[in-house]
């Protein structure tokens, strides 16, 4: 039997630690949170990320070891030496932190992306607006994430206020890009160098939060999204990024391409070197999940399908869980709890609503949507396919 | 949060536990073995079935309870007063722990059954056999179970060792039954006494074991069997048996009920108060599992939805797991480890192979066949859809 180290046991690893348990393979996760979701399932050392001696443990305990967010102190895992049981590395960390290094990264490979430039005084801000023109956003090169650490200049006046509240450097000011739609694209490569990209995910955010994600049947068929464009198209060109970032890094995982569509084109946003909040929708619409792609990957394992096999429909439930009572009604809605204390503006569980066409996914999709607290997704949806 | 207490910690359990955790429910179980399969993915009370004390800090410690076999000693139940924390009730075990009993309630429901009589004496099995004629099978009235407990009387030869072996009393002879299929139906019912029939399974057994299990998408759409009889008429007679059973017992969870077909007639053979070896395809192939809809009706939630979603083939593994390297390359096979140690004639593992239609099912089929130790499996499944 393998066993694996996950450092950080929110809900990624906890979905992990289920997926592995099918695979027949024990976990252990480190996490400073005592009552850390993934800890519920599995054995834990509650300890901080930077906590060298408890890597060392759990590295020592574990045929294999990964991470469930990006944010783990790069500088820490290098100094614990994990070597070649960590993936996917420390490398790809360096450049997931930061915003300016992911952003020069995705430059150096061709990719498409949206005015940035690097702020690091007053100066260096007012040349960049030069640049960008209004509006444009101030964001911290590090630790941002669901919108937090960044500011909006919608025009002159705004700069002031945003230049006290971020701090003097270490700063990016990106152009203000107006997109049709979002996507990510979720992909893993093994340590042979395959690798293999889940269809596009299109994503629905509210203040900066991801509120849902869309897949649909038709895209196995390459036929075309609600803008009338081709499916095949966006996918090849989005593959081709997600392909280059990973033979970059010599990626073994999971890794998630946050994208912009602009006018016909994708633009990259940002890389997440874990799975994704995006494709939770994998458990059940797809013969082989995002977790079980990411276990097989890290564990050597051959990679499993990844094309989609059910309409679906994924939520975040954010702050608190909905009544259960009234949800479970709907057929085809399968529910995630995360067991986490209700808080607001936290992620405390999901649900993916599927189908096995078009017509029975949009007939459950009324039923979810005269629940409240849903009635107000319905505008929200109306984008979606 | 809710919480579970699972008297039993095997495979069953083990699953129940991982959907549970889905649910935001915490499970605790109670087993004697300290490495119990569903006590790696929570806390474990270590004691014997029968141990009054630990029953009883089990149920103080959680919302509900339920148990993962049938031969958890019902007296000991009874002597705990689980009460109506505990679903299914106790009275169901008494049944389902006697095959005398058992083969009574269906006389008593009106539930065609093979030929049986009670054995007590030498003289009581010389009497059955005038009535049943040779082949007949002697059983143990207790704790048989994959075909343990039970001797084939093929001619008189046969009578003196089965005499000897069997012991001379609490013992059923019956009659034997020569069926064209075998097949089991598992069903659910809630506390306000709803009830939700699953499609019948196909099941194959090898040596008194389940080897697999199979259910197609035709069964949805109630066209014909492999037989060419109509799945409208089989489902509905099982589904009266079941309605019956689990009305006698007013009964909440999951209840299997198996059957044999013989002359276009299905005749009930046993019932298992439990989730069950052949319901594991409804982990994907059923927009709500056999697990998940225990724990709703346990836990007092909506059942969900029992239509087959995908073509499903599921197979046992026993005795040792095979080569994951090899078979995770069928793509659509779901792996499913129960994390037990390797033992001659073990049930340590299943996989469900899944296709979105029958073409996508049978190609992937042969893929799966052409890796041993499935060749020989070609010719099990040729009796199947």
């Amino acid at each position: 039997m393998q066993t694996l180290g996950i450092i950080g046991g929110g809900q990624l690893a906890r979905m992990l630690v289920l997926q592995a348990a099918a695979l027949g393979v024990r976990c252990q996760v480190l996490d400073p949170n005592p009552d850390a979701g993934a800890g519920q399932l599995c054995q834990q050392i509650v300890a901080d990320y930077d906590d060298i001696e408890a890597l060392r443990a759990l590295s020592d305990a574990v045929d294999a070891l990964t991470y469930d967010f990006e944010n783990v102190p790069a500088a820490a895992l290098q100094q614990a030496k994990l070597g070649t049981k960590l993936s996917p590395g420390v490398s790809v960390l360096h450049v997931a932190q930061d915003r300016l290094k992911e952003k020069q990264l995705f430059q150096q490979l061709g990719i498409e992306v949206g005015g940035f430039h690097a702020v690091n005084s007053r100066t260096d801000l007012l040349e960049a607006l030069d640049q960008t023109g209004y509006p444009a956003v101030l964001k911290t090169r590090r630790m941002g994430y669901d919108g937090k650490g960044q500011a909006l200049l919608r025009q002159q006046e705004d700069l002031e206020r945003a230049w006290q509240q971020m701090g003097g450097e270490d700063l990016i000011l990106e152009a203000f890009i107006t997109f049709q739609q979002e996507y990510s694209i979720i992909g893993v490569r093994n340590r042979a160098g395959e690798v293999r990209c889940y269809p596009l995910v299109q994503n629905v955010h509210e203040h900066g939060v991801l509120r849902c994600s869309r897949v649909s049947l038709a895209q196995n068929r390459r036929g075309q999204n609600s803008l009338g464009q081709n499916w095949d198209q966006l996918q090849t060109q989005a593959e081709t990024c997600l392909h280059a970032i990973a033979e970059q890094f010599d990626y073994v995982g999971v890794l998630t391409l946050e994208l912009f569509l602009c006018d016909g084109r994708l633009l990259a946003n940002e890389i997440a070197p874990r799975v994704h909040n995006s494709g939770h929708w994998s458990i059940e619409a797809a013969d082989c999940s995002q977790f079980e792609n990411h276990l097989r990957a890290v564990l050597d394992l051959p990679l499993g399908p990844v094309t989609v096999s059910a309409e679906a429909l994924m939520l975040n439930f954010i702050g608190t869980m909905p009544d259960a009572q009234q949800l479970l009604q709907v057929p085809g809605l399968h529910w995630h709890d995360y067991g986490k204390q209700a808080r607001p503006g936290r992620k405390v569980g999901h649900a993916t609503l599927c189908g096995t066409d078009l017509a029975q996914f949009r007939q459950r999709l009324q039923q979810l949507v005269s629940h409240r607290p849903f009635t107000q997704l319905w505008t929200l949806l109306q984008d979606l396919q």
